[in-house]
C-alpha cells in the first residue's frame, strides 16, 4: 500500500492540532493548510505554521481571502466586539460560510497533491453552536466533494475527516497529549494578542480552560 | 412582498452575465461578485464590473483568493498551455474546486446581505465537462447551503439558482440579446488579451462561436 496524502486544515488551535496529530498517528503524509482571512487573532497563523512542523507535516501552506469584505461576524470585523459571556443561539463569532470556504480550498488542494482524506477539527460537542460544525454539514460537504472534482468524475473518492466531532473537549485534549502536541503552543482565544496570550474571556477561552480543568490536566495557556 | 435579494456570480463571461440579466428579469435586487484568483484572463474582471453596472447590480464586489498557490490547471498556472483544439476528459483548463469555492464566497454575503438565491451559470450542455458544472453538483452544494448558514439553522432557505444548466449556448445567446446584455463587453476567452481581444482558437472561443453562429445572430467578439 502506496502513501496516504491527508490535507489537514490547521488553524493554530487546539483543535485543529489535535485533528493534525490523530492524521499523523493513523500514518497519513499530511500537507497542513491555513487560511488568513482577515480574523483579528492573526496571530493564530504563527502558531499553525509551528504546530505544523512540529507535528510533522510534510509541506505547509497559507492561503489568503479577505472574509472582512464580507463582514458579519465579530471575528472580521473590528467594530463587532468579542461577546465575553455566554450568549443565546449562534454567537456572533461565527463566520458566514468560513468552513465552506476552508474545506473549498482544502478541497482544491487535496486534488492537486492527490490527497484522498481532508482533515478537519470540528466538533459538535464542546462547541460554540456555529452551524458549520455539525455532522450534517460535514456529510454534505463529502457528498459534494465526490461530486465536485476530478476523482469524483473518475470514481476516485474524498473523505472529510472530523476526528473531534463526537469527542468532549477534555476528552481531545486527552488525545492530543497522548500524542504529543505541545498545547502552549496552540491559541484559542479570539482576541490573543501578538505575545501568544489569551484574553481568558471569551468563549473560546472559556471551553478552553473548562478542558483542561475536565481532563485533570495543567492548561499551559498564557494569559495577558 | 419585499425585496428579493440575490447574490450572482459574474465572471465577466457570456454565461455569467445571462445569469444576472435573467436574475435582473425575474425582479432579484442583484450583488455581483467577481473573484479574482490569478487567471491568466485577469481581463475578464474589468469586464465584470462594466456588466454589473450595465445589467443594474445594486453592488459589484471584487474577492481575491489566489488559487495559483495551489496550481493543477492551465489557467493559473503559465507553465500550462492552454489546448487549442479539443481533448479528450476534463481539459487541464479546469480549475480544482473552483465553483464549490466561488459559491462558498457567495454563500457568505448571501448570509449577510439576507439574500436567499445564488446565480451561478453553469452550463452542462455546451460546456468544456467540468465536474463542478453538473446538476448533481449544483443540488449538492444546495443542500449544503441550507445546512451551512445561520438560516439553516433557523429555517430558513437558500436557493442556488443556475438558469442556464440545460441550455444550448445558442439557447443563452438568444436570452441573453432578448435580455439586452451587450455581449460584446463579456470575456470568454482563456487567453484573452488587454483590450478584451479573444484567440478564437481555445474551447471557450470555439463553444462561443459556435454558438452564436447556430443563433443566427452576429458574434460581436472581437479577435486578436
Amino acid at each position: 500500500m502506496g502513501e496516504r496524502n491527508a490535507i489537514v486544515l490547521l488553524s493554530g488551535g487546539l483543535d485543529s492540532a489535535t485533528a493534525l496529530a490523530i492524521a499523523r498517528s493513523q500514518g497519513f503524509v499530511c500537507r497542513t493548510l491555513a487560511v488568513s482571512y482577515g480574523q483579528r487573532h492573526a496571530v493564530e497563523l504563527q502558531a499553525a505554521r509551528t504546530l505544523s512542523r512540529q507535528l510533522g507535516a510534510v509541506e505547509h501552506r497559507q492561503m489568503h481571502v479577505d472574509l472582512a469584505d464580507i463582514g458579519g461576524s465579530a471575528l472580521t470585523d473590528s467594530r463587532i466586539a468579542v461577546p465575553e459571556s455566554a450568549t443565546a443561539g449562534i454567537p456572533v463569532t461565527y463566520v458566514p460560510a468560513r468552513n465552506t470556504l476552508f474545506l473549498a480550498l482544502a478541497l482544491g488542494w487535496a486534488e492537486v497533491t492527490g490527497s484522498h482524506d481532508i482533515f478537519i477539527g470540528v466538533n459538535a460537542v464542546d462547541y460554540s453552536g456555529y452551524p458549520d460544525c455539525r455532522p450534517d454539514f460535514i456529510s454534505a460537504f463529502e457528498t459534494l466533494a465526490g461530486l465536485a472534482t476530478r476523482a469524483g468524475v473518475e470514481g476516485g473518492r474524498l473523505h472529510i475527516q472530523a476526528p473531534l466531532l463526537r469527542m468532549s473537549k477534555a476528552g481531545i485534549i486527552r488525545t492530543g497529549v497522548e500524542l504529543g502536541v505541545d498545547y502552549g503552543q496552540t491559541v484559542s482565544c479570539y482576541q490573543a494578542n501578538d505575545q501568544l496570550e489569551a484574553c481568558g474571556r471569551c468563549d473560546s477561552c472559556r471551553l478552553r480552560r473548562e478542558g483542561f480543568a475536565t481532563a485533570g490536566l495543567p492548561d499551559p495557556t498564557r494569559y495577558a
